[in-house]
């Protein structure tokens, strides 16, 4: 229902009165009965050929531990103040040999893909070795610090909840006490060992409301990406897993969904459309996707965002297969109702 | 963290790069680890002395059916351009006798407490009869209308998640095909029939997820809460209950939870904090209570909001006691481990 | 699969040695390949007007607390040792004024339904008033006695999964120590004012895998059904309420559900068959049962078993409504995939 | 409540005619308040090299497909007519080469454990590979058959839910229409691909209440125990694991969970007591176990059974580690609240 009233006479002075009583009368708030989202974000890409030398350019800026718990350049959608979609926040972080950044820990939830070099998170003291491709988490109030004995520059992907955790009054954050980094109280990848492989410790002792995995290596992920789509008969619109918590089959986090999807050199996706957000990272290949219309380029290492209700497909330049990361904030919509989903071929043409 | 930085030399050429590129540096962002939720939202009570009479002054500036489905004034906090809080929204809607409010439907939730007068809504083809202190629900994507063949004007609190969903991108919403009002297809009042009673039809049928219920009568509510709060002793610091749906024992509509309390006259509440948000309706008595070390006088039918994170207690006036309705976003908190609540005698004297 | 063996020759030798050796040829076993359950139990009526004299003549024998803890005659399936079917038994207890029953608890599950005068089941502290009609629940490790301070004799209906829970190897049972009766540590019927009438307590603390309430009333139970009878129409066929945990809206106890049904005089239910049991006690008028094609007359305070996957249908006699309280062992076959069901507008006449 | 009854005079014709009305008294019943669970059955050895002889020598005795639908030999508990436990049945059952098993289905839900050989077990449409250590699925009502093409006899371990199944009167089952064997609708293990690596379809259509793996590869599993034994420091109590459905992470079918153990040589396990049952398989090493007080042998392929409510442990001989499958009756305790455990470092030596 957008305003319908017929304006007999001046009401302004009503309406004064009214604003000056902290009420607004619902007949004139624009969109009461809007039957569609209002799409108030915009699709972007950010290139890693782009923002990589504006995050080394960061080394003479702040210093890692001394300036700064973190080196991190988050993506801010064109259309927001803060935020990659309206839920989660995307960026790009960096760590130098022999830097290390110091233990916090927050409410937020925090999602890290490793891009270039290698090094370790410790999570609530397990030390976990990240390489290129892994997905990492450091779950809400985990303490998590990063540390790096390589001699290459380290770059990963961040993905946080922090636009919706903030907007619900939800943030809460400790910085680790005493020193700068955790003890490790746990071996390499432990997590990996208990809970990484279809089975489980057989003394169920997790209670907690996220994976108990701190790692999801690339290699596993990618050769299990593989077979599946192999075994569905490498479908020209590609193959998607998800990443999902092997004590509930749930999401890795209680606010993001991650994927895994691979679209073979030449080919295209199908069309999607959905109330939650997503954002894209590329690991592997190039192409571009036609997001409401637009086309958005990308290669190896950008990422994009997708923002709620917008059409969108993905195309795989010739060369090379594309193997896409994404996250996705879907988990916030389901316990509500508020999921809504379309496929089609193609995305439509007109108006969305 | 705050930005610890030491500003070496003039990085404004860089920051003006990043800006440019939609990156924002990490280390710059306010209260990027603030220890506890910024309270960006105030109290404040909306009192129905103050504002029936503008709700009456609408009727000249709005006809029901003919320029709004709807009139209603929406309580607005303070601090906010729309919202009562940054999930809910309340306010006051009146229809006059004779008077009827077309169907429609939409994804946010709303709930009603009846005030003054009497008449029905009708949910998905069962008329439901409002009398003062009912809670009737129009959860979301039910048809619903209002319809009102009494002789004195009804005036209802309205309750609804549109801050939380609309910030999802998440509404959807129709008018009814064809015509102002439903076919009355169900009894009336069949809900309450079929669910209200501790037992439930033996064909267990319902599958939505929110309560079966279209209503909760005041008769029995209250009768429920002062045979609770005799069986407690009687507490000083009064007793609550909390509304819930028969199939699954959790809140009546997914977003939010409702709540009635008695605190007897002269008596004072335990005080509270928490990470949701709440209002509270007066429905008995008068009082005041104290958030975040400040005042806010209530009576009858006045209605106000606690936003996130604020202590607050609660004061009835000798001469009555005081019956409070109120309607929380907990729901929203509690899929992803964001509740935080705390308790305590008597709200604490310093900074909160 | 029956044996389709070809006996070629003698193997009885072998059959002797694969005896000794404790294995048994699959092929060789009755019934491996049954296309549908063996009916190894008959329904039956236990008349209240045979039973109740021999429960009274139990006076003599059997000293209340002296000789044996309760005086109770339990149901035993004419085609089994023990239990009214192969999970559930049921029978007649008798408390005479001025007995009371000691405290004990056990793993196995009890409601009782009272039928005659009126007395104090204790469970856990909370004494609870039963009179006519009204199910009274004693779950699991609760701790039970009962009182009688009146001047009529008391006799109720048990109900209970010994044979499920013993099948399993899991009953452990205590004597409550040092006394024969429970201190009484909670208001009478507290239960009922806490979580009776669609409302629970706001601060949540039920964690226990049973129904909260104590006791459901008759005369709530009753209007309820016949409210929701009402609403439906009075349909011919009656209609039937499921008691729900106001917490979960699942069954009162983990491995027992109970329905009360409204059967109008004159009228009969449409035909069931379940691989569930089920055992239906009248409260109210009289009437028969066809089961598997057979006639099975009962009157008031009779009870009756149906067994798993025997067709069934209810007749109520001219000249009052009947009321019938059931008990099936549902939960027990929900949780494995294994419940199946039919209904049909009466009993086939055929082989079932 | 043993009777404590003092027999004043004599009641026989009472009880004579009790039983007449189908009655029991409840003070005569035996174990009415048992402290703990009734041990009417024992454990016991099937050692491989007596029962594969007898298994191949049914050869002779009985063609398959002609003469049965499967060679198998069950073991039945040497306190029992029917059943390994009280809810589980295990077995050999032998296919040689050419031979085939037809394709049928039922209630009953089946897992199996290659021993020997290698073959295929088809699983709606699905071939899946069988090689040794592979656990195999084949759930309630999935139609499945036997084939194999290889050159030597292929031997496996059976265990089924048959006597809980049966015991509720839930046995359903059908032969597969026309045709003795299922055609191939799907990819060789392809269920394995799609769900057997921490990440499942983003399409999620998985809506059974069972695993939707067909196996779990020895390779992957024993890979994983290893793994998760050297992360724990290599206990000498040794190190277990579970089997999960990725879907859920709970166990493979809604009856029975698995487990793989490893036992280094010449170390012990801890004590355990809890009122399931399991049935153990030796998959690798020898050893013994101790079983409320007695000493039980195995090697090899053996399978033993270790009743509800017994307390065991495990040593393996010097020389070899043991690796040990196990199924357990867990899940039909956990819904009602019947599971209890106790672990101990070794088994009490007095009466338990």
């Amino acid at each position: 229902m957008e305003n319908r009233m017929t304006e007999k006479k001046d009401h302004s002075e009503y309406f004064e009165r009214l604003k000056a009583a902290h009420v607004a009368a619902l007949w004139t708030i624009p969109g009461t009965l809007a039957e569609e989202p209002t799409l108030d974000e915009v699709p972007h890409v950010w290139k890693a050929k782009e923002i990589f030398p504006l995050l080394h350019e960061a080394v003479d800026v702040v210093d890692l531990g001394d300036d700064a718990d973190r080196r991190a350049l988050n993506a801010s959608n064109p259309k927001r103040v803060f935020g990659t979609s309206h839920n989660l926040v995307a960026g790009y972080q960096l760590v130098l040999p022999g830097e290390t950044a110091p233990a916090h820990r927050h409410t937020p939830s925090a999602i890290r893909l490793l891009l270039e070099g290698s090094g370790h998170t410790t999570v609530d003291g397990e030390p976990v070795l990240m390489e290129p491709g892994d997905l990492v988490l450091t779950p809400p109030m985990t303490w998590h610090d990063h540390r790096h004995e390589g001699d290459t520059p380290m770059i990963w992907l961040d993905g946080l909840d922090v636009p919706f955790v903030r907007g619900q009054h939800a943030q809460f954050a400790e910085e680790y006490p005493n020193e700068a980094l955790q003890d490790l109280t746990e071996a390499e990848d432990v997590s990996v060992a208990r809970y990484g492989a279809g089975m489980i410790p057989a003394e169920r002792t997790w209670t907690k409301n996220h994976s108990p995995l701190n790692k999801y290596p690339y290699k596993t992920s990618k050769e299990s990406l593989l077979r599946f789509h192999e075994s569905e008969g490498r479908p020209s619109t590609g193959s998607s897993m998800e990443y999902v918590n092997p004590i509930t089959g749930g999401p890795v986090i209680p606010t993001i969904t991650c994927f895994l999807s691979v679209q073979e050199a030449g080919t295209k996706s199908r069309a999607y459309r959905h109330t939650p957000s997503k954002v894209f990272c590329v690991l592997e290949g190039s192409g571009y996707s036609i997001i409401n219309g637009e086309r958005y380029d990308w290669e190896k290492h950008d990422f994009f965002v997708v923002p709620s209700w917008h059409w969108y497909e993905h195309h795989a330049n010739e060369g090379e297969d594309a193997v896409l990361f994404s996250m996705s904030d879907r988990p916030i919509y389901e316990p509500f109702g508020l999921l809504r989903e379309q496929t089609a071929d193609a995305v439509p043409a007109a108006k969305n």
